[in-house]
């Protein structure tokens, strides 16, 4: 199975598991991420919702690039950014709190998908990384994400600048809430939401709709220019290498650690 | 009186003088406050404005627990909150430097008129504090008021969270702007209001009126919400329970210090 | 000639060359960057470009007093005011990464450019300062530039606080993202222009062009509201005293160093 859905008294953990450790969201990873956020969302016994990669796996190395070589059409890339949309929705709209257990990588899209979430808690040792313009694709969903999130500047300097951000540096930009050992990143995490699903659901739910709106806006606004951007971004090959660059990465990272 | 009025050359201070020393926003207090804000918008002697709520007593413990166990109504809800923005409105509408001196406790509504001021001083030993959610109340105003000060996440981990900080942790995130010492804090926060009084006053009235526009649109906008959240929470009987947990906490709190 | 521009392989760099080493914001040198800035955009060998003001000179002391005194309509203000935007646009529309090689004194509208660039690189020495309102000239451009950049509340505290920062506060603000030894700003810029100039420039320009969407709106937003707040500064002759101010401490600033 390509995520794995578990309870833990009244959290729910969704626990991606596709076959490679990086997590890559293909399109199977990301249509039952999306269901499952959907499925937490409904299901009144939920009071609150973890997301993970894994113990000792990577959270997300964001695109899968066996499937974004295969993309043969402007259509094709169309809905490629949908799919991923409809992701990113699904989990920001999550009335309940949620929470992200980052270990490893979380590149690109798989960073994006952590920003959706409340609150997030991150391994001393892992990585965050936005190297799309490095690898000559752009980066106008996260741009906007962050814009949203953090202001432009914070979001100019993360995606113009393809850096990369170990715990202490992400904590210092709020991009994670918490650092942990790598050891007891998912216990912290199921701590703090076993904690928060104690909170009133219903005041809960309209104070995290009030927040999260003008993100949920910033999103719907930039999929038109993101798709005017991930296809040129196509028709000069840009995804195929970059996504070759991160995978052949996240291989090297893998066998050495 | 529920509020002391005096000035101290050119710099009017007004004080919080609720006979509890944490300081509830009593609606007699919020219609003094309001008026005193009011009135010193108004008067060309006075250069600038220190909030504070007495020395060695809390800045302000947000909502008067007596009196919103009284609500009976969702009009009464309505009418809560509408005086609750005439007061914030009208803080933030002052056209001159206004500071905030912070001791002891500046909880929900309490730290949400800080927020109204230009700059803040904090003590050393102060807590600035939002359980609401913790409590079961909603949160949308702090919610908009972080939103437009801070960006959407800082809003989010906080408001969420239902965090307490310390001064350290609040001077991280510019919730306040200095530090000081709880002997100090008021000696300090004039000396900066006697030198911010020397500025042209057209000149710091039209800037800062550009700089708050969108704090008070969002503060605009957020009123139709907060009404829906608030009698949603006041239908739980959210409220009460509420206030009733941070009266006993600051009663501990006032008992062991 | 009040600019230099030379090119360092793919890099321009455009050197303010005032006659002072403050360099001032002269009508002369705002029309001759501006121009450059067009050329830098319009140049496809340009990969990216750097702007400074020359190895031990100040990257702008701001507007030019001895223009400004010479302001003798509200006409003329306003044309001040067009001319200042005009170059802020031209600035922040390059569509290829740009860089600010911070050293001596970035004050008022020499701070605002270095905020139109992608990037910052400031000398441990260097100063950010903001006097405008210490001055009694009004700062809603500078207003409206932070608070799309990083929110209300940096704008209020940096704007109405007239502040000034150093190279460590700076950098806590992400108002620069690197500081570097005043003997290597030059060669540090250079190397991460260097780096930069290889992202691939169509993506690049698409997603600079979105995340600064936000930007570029406030800044053509706060046109009308600056021509009237520094229309009213003119008629109290208040800009005159605030540039003889920067001027009389620029010239204070170069002797003793």
């Amino acid at each position: 199975m390509v995520i794995k859905v578990t309870n833990d008294g009244p959290v729910r953990v969704i626990t991606f598991n596709h076959r490679s450790s990086s997590n890559p969201f293909s399109r199977n990873l990301q249509v039952a991420v999306t269901q499952a956020a959907l499925d937490a969302s409904a299901d009144d016994t939920v009071k609150a919702v973890i997301f993970t990669g894994g113990t000792g796996r990577s959270f997300s190395a964001g695109g899968d690039f066996n499937e974004v070589r295969q993309l043969s059409s402007p259509q094709d890339v169309d809905k490629w950014i949908d799919t991923f949309m409809d992701m990113y929705l699904a989990i920001l709209r999550i009335p309940k709190p949620t929470f992200g257990a980052i270990e490893g990588y979380a590149i690109g899209i798989g960073f994006q998908v952590a920003l959706m979430l409340d609150w997030r808690i991150m391994s001393k040792t892992a990585k965050i990384s936005i190297p799309e313009l490095r690898h000559g694709i752009g980066g106008s969903v996260g741009g906007a994400i962050l814009t949203a999130l953090y202001g432009a500047d914070v979001a100019r300097e993360t995606m113009l600048g393809a850096l990369e951000f170990g715990a202490d540096e992400a904590l210092l930009r709020h991009f994670v809430q918490e650092i942990s050992s790598p050891s007891t990143v998912m216990s912290v995490t199921l701590e703090k939401a076993l904690d928060r699903a104690q909170f009133a659901s219903e005041s809960y739910k309209n104070t995290k709709s009030a927040i999260c709106q003008p993100t949920e806006r910033a999103l719907l606004e930039c999929i038109d220019v993101s798709k005017k951007v991930h296809r040129a971004a196509f028709e000069r090959k840009a995804m195929a290498s970059h996504f070759e660059n991160i995978l052949s990465r996240s291989r090297h990272n893998s066998t050495s650690n």
